[in-house]
């Protein structure tokens, strides 16, 4: 009976420290999600440095954010029986989240999947990302009663990138409980134009709260500046996070419009997952009933924390920052 | 042809933040390392909060701290075709060691090695060894004529803990070419105790150069005091590197003794590679023909890096770091 199921891709981060001259060396966008097959990872891979293991899947990472906070949550995802899915498995488990993880057999061809991420000096992280199982989710991965018994279904807007692992997330969405709502991440603005006419249809007709940074939200509805797009989000039904890095964020429900600053940071670290922990908080918030406003705070306070550090899980209790904060 | 060739365990560290109740209750020695089978890592690591995966091993730290410094160096240690030994070839190669690393079939029983580390809040780390693959290096994994290549052979004391190692060192010990020196460390006080009369007699008989902090020296000899041990250390044939923590170390040839102040650290966050990267300053410094005090600098300087942040391997330059104090 988790308070929020967020439904991902699996996937253990590899870290590395790389400059700007690596990512154009080797064509990648700094900021962005790129979605690599197996030869390309291996090449990436080989081209980096010394990195770190450390589990993440943007979904995941919210639902590891949630119970730090002090909620409960479950995650929804696939990873194979080889040493990486057991760490992956693990991590999620040992942090408090109640793992909804299908384990394909150890002689599946498709491995646990991976992110080779590039931390840039300036904290930016350029992720490249090898599915690998974890775009295997199937509809019969999907538990219904598992799903009905959330109060809050979180989907990343990644699993748009496979037919299959839609499928899934239409059979979810079907069993969501009446009264439970659908929240959803467009993920990233490339994904937004991967997916550009289904987001655009989702956000109006089925979306109950949509999270989406001013990159994400500008191409959703095809304008040039964040202030239109802000515009266009309070004619949407529902609610609606959109987060602007340092400059804070704005939650709109309804036409009625908070704006929220960013909580400071001593030190941008890395980037990674800056989105999911905001999310985790504004999500952990709804579920306690608290007001957008402080829900919105709940996000900033929990993203700053994570860009503190490497890595896109919580190194210290969101709640006792919280505490700290006199949040909810 | 690299100045220095390293032989230990190669192993995947795994690290979490636990505190001082979590090693009382899983009767752990707080900095001590614990030889563990399998079925105790697995139950240790159930117990353990979410980690992050870096790649490890003493005499792989060393190496890698060695050519960080702008030296050569190689590395000889086992693991197996696993996503793990996999993770562990790459992230050594690509810090710059030559690895000379006989990888295991897939289907071997034994997986690739791993150190659980606890981390307390005060900084101290403690090991849980599962060798692994990492036991099973071999006689026949020695090449003589990549030892004969060598300028310095260094060795860590935990390869003493399985009888097949020791007798791939002593092959190693016999290509040893005639002038290169042969460095050894104590690696552990608990590694001395299981080990103390072969220990004492590579230190009277073969170790060149000797690695030892205040615990082993003191078991070594039986001695009281650390006092006590370094008058021990002034008889010995060879050079001694005796490290004391926080305040400093000491190197004796010959009877001549010199004591170097620890570098200053910040905050110490892991403990992790502290004498490992001692190691890799002072053999670097020994490869260059510097003075012994100014080897003695180049491994506080380097111990200094490696326990401001978390993981065993440099995250900057030692290079850079040795220009900044003046040092060669």
């Amino acid at each position: 009976m988790p308070d929020v199921l967020t439904i991902g891709n699996a996937l253990v981060d590899v870290l590395d420290h790389e400059d700007d001259d690596f990512l154009a060396a080797h064509d990648l966008v700094k900021g962005s999600m790129h979605l690599i097959d197996h030869a390309r990872a291996e090449e990436l891979y080989e081209s980096m440095g010394p990195g770190i293991e450390v589990s993440g899947g943007c979904a995941a990472n919210t639902a590891a954010g949630v119970v730090s906070f002090g909620g409960t949550a479950a995650f929804l995802g696939k990873v194979r029986d080889d040493q990486l899915g057991h760490v992956y498995q693990h991590d999620l488990s040992s942090a408090g989240v109640a793992v909804d993880i299908p384990m394909a057999p150890a002689d599946h061809p498709e491995p646990t999947g991976r992110c080779l991420i590039m931390v840039t000096p300036d904290g930016e992280r350029t992720l490249n990302t090898h599915l690998g199982i974890a775009a295997h989710v199937s509809v019969d991965d999907v538990d219904p009663a598992v799903v009905a018994s959330a109060g809050l279904v979180y989907v990343e807007g990644y699993l748009w990138d496979m037919e299959s692992t839609k499928d899934a997330i239409r059979k979810a969405l079907d069993a969501t409980a009446p009264g439970a709502r659908f929240a959803f991440t467009l993920s990233d603005s490339f994904c937004v134009d991967r997916h550009h006419a289904e987001f655009v249809e989702l956000a109006e007709e089925r979306i109950d709260v949509l999270f989406a940074n001013e990159a994400e939200i500008t191409r959703l509805y095809e304008v040039d500046t964040f202030d239109q797009a802000i515009e266009r989000v309070r004619r949407r039904r529902g609610i609606s996070f959109v987060t602007c890095s340092e400059k804070g964020s704005v939650v709109v429900e309804n036409g009625d419009t908070h704006a929220v600053e960013a909580h400071p940071v001593e030190r941008v670290v890395d980037a990674t997952g800056a989105g999911d922990l905001y999310a985790a908080g504004a999500l952990y918030g709804l579920s306690i009933g608290a007001d957008l406003p402080t829900c919105a705070q709940l996000g900033s306070l929990a993203a700053a924390e994570i860009i503190s550090h490497l890595g896109a899980r919580p190194q210290v209790s969101l709640r006792e920052l919280a505490d700290a904060a006199g949040l909810p």
